[in-house]
């Protein structure tokens, strides 16, 4: 028996989580039972969605318990093993929570190269990420060579790579971003044909210079006025791909609405949520073809990591504030 | 030459139109040029869509301008041919506008068949009200046996033409109406499963409670609360399908957008919007469709008649006060 830390839950919070929120809790942590793997967790993803599973109201997930470790995906090594596909040091990704040592189902966890790639990679572009921007890019937004690809959130960890694949199928890629120094990076690092500075640009009018052939396909990770503004300028049978709603996550009022929806029915648009989860049945065919492209230098991710666990509650707040820049990963050990 | 009464579009409306905003016009009507023919107009569509051609914003069609007639569908009898096609006495549907005589290109017109079914029936159930019904509920609906489809403004033209076909493909349905008077109408004439009556009922509990496996297909033509509490309640991979929001045509202030438009996420479910002309290459397939249906009196539909071309200004806005009773139609002569 060893101790592990953990973030649990403490409260709900309103509007952006606080201090007060979590705990931080040391347990002893148990051996593995029959076809079940202890894991020492590296790696800690820190994406979006976590803020959604925090509420108590029906989702694609249970919200996370007052008291509960708080749910993540992260990247680790296998220290002791109860399942004959595992054995002690191997490297794996899965469900492991805010947590420095995880007691998990072997059937939940992915094997990963670590000589194909550092083990934060495979939490970004080669993980939940890159499958993310994998499916809602090429199974929802179906891009066409010569066609228009704008991402809100471009700089993100799943906007760089959509900008990166829909420049792989031939489209355009017009990237939305915050600041000069991401909205270079996405030209320059990830090939975006363009880039918008919301927090300096009139976004309609930089999307209407940008995309003078309109937008045929909008995938979206922010809402609110963004997202407004990209249902004006679609193009006819236009894909709208709902990723998330990050500025709409932390509002403690009702959600904003896209009051310019409407535009789906003049262009006959669709708009289109999923969540990568129901995907599962197809992880293998992206894993594959992101791995092949990451190999080959076709795509590109940056891991902005945030060192020791203690740092995971204000780490989380880079989110929101846009502060991150790239995947957002926390390093349990400084 | 022959005098014929108009109403032109005099200003534009702000909110809900009003009498100021028409203005009626006798005008002498031409003879048909080569490849034209004169209409006597018998029946004109009144139709929801028509408040926003008023709108001087880009849409799928121009705005009617000032001064010009306004557009509409109708029904009349040839009065004068120059197109081979059509002769004197032949009773066609097309686009003439709100007046008693229209010169207009022949390329336009659809011949049809007083005996098969009177002249209203083909600006509802057999022409463009029906056809919106056929293309958004079975090209974007796509409901499959069992499925529970949502209509709102169920009793309305396209509403009780979609419900109808919802229960042909095997499907349940349920429609949202106004008054117990229409919610009856649903389900002894329409053959809906369930009524929802949303001026005296908690349309989300009422939902919840009329479709306890959730909703397959959404069709929606009204916008605002109404779309918002359907979302609240969607199925997995559900397709909502916008064919019009008729709660926010006279708002004057800003569209309401969805706020409940994360439950496309939550779900893997679409919403999906569409304008009836652009599946003009498909109307034979779906004229036959209908044609067959309602000879075989699988499918009714009600026309509310309101009588004289000087009643169009009033007869319009029982649309948008959900007075009518069925499809409205205009009829030229008392």
């Amino acid at each position: 028996m060893s101790d592990s830390r953990a973030w649990r839950l403490a409260s709900r919070p309103v509007g952006l989580p606080t201090a007060e929120n979590w705990e931080l809790t040391t347990d002893p942590i148990g051996e593995p039972g029959e076809g079940q793997v202890r894991v020492e967790v590296e790696y800690i993803s820190l994406d979006p969605a976590m803020r959604g599973w925090l509420n108590d109201v029906p989702s694609y997930v249970p919200p996370v318990g007052i008291g509960e470790v708080m749910r993540a995906g992260g990247a680790g090594r296998v220290v002791a093993s109860s399942d004959g596909r595992y054995a002690e040091g191997d490297h794996v990704i899965g469900m492991f929570g805010v947590q420095e040592q995880a007691v998990v189902d072997a059937n939940g966890l992915t094997k990963v190269d670590v000589h194909a790639a550092p083990l934060p990679k495979w939490l970004s572009v080669l993980g939940m990420t890159g499958m993310t921007a994998y499916f809602g890019l090429l199974d929802i937004g179906r891009p066409e060579p010569g066609q228009t690809v704008v991402v809100s959130a471009a700089a993100g960890a799943v906007g760089s790579i959509v900008g990166q694949i829909a420049k792989l199928q031939g489209a355009r890629a017009v990237g939305i971003a915050g600041g000069p120094e991401k909205c270079a990076r996405l030209v320059e690092q990830y090939g975006f044909d363009a880039a918008i500075d919301y927090k300096s640009a009139d976004v309609p009018r930089a999307l209407r210079e940008a995309c003078p052939d309109r937008i045929d396909v909008y995938f979206d990770n922010v809402g609110g006025e963004i997202l407004d503004a990209a249902l004006a300028q679609l193009a006819f049978r236009a894909r709208v791909v709902i990723c998330g709603a990050i500025s709409q996550y932390n509002e403690s009022g009702p959600m904003r609405g896209p009051a310019n929806y409407m535009s789906l029915l003049v262009n006959n648009a669709s708009m289109t949520g999923y969540v990568v989860f129901h995907y599962a049945s197809r992880y293998a065919e992206a894993a594959r073809q992101l791995g092949e492209w990451y190999a080959a230098g076709k795509l590109t991710s940056r891991e902005d990591i945030v060192s020791g666990l203690e740092e995971f509650p204000d780490a989380l707040l880079k989110l929101f504030e846009g502060t991150n820049d790239g995947k957002l990963v926390l390093a349990v050990r400084e």
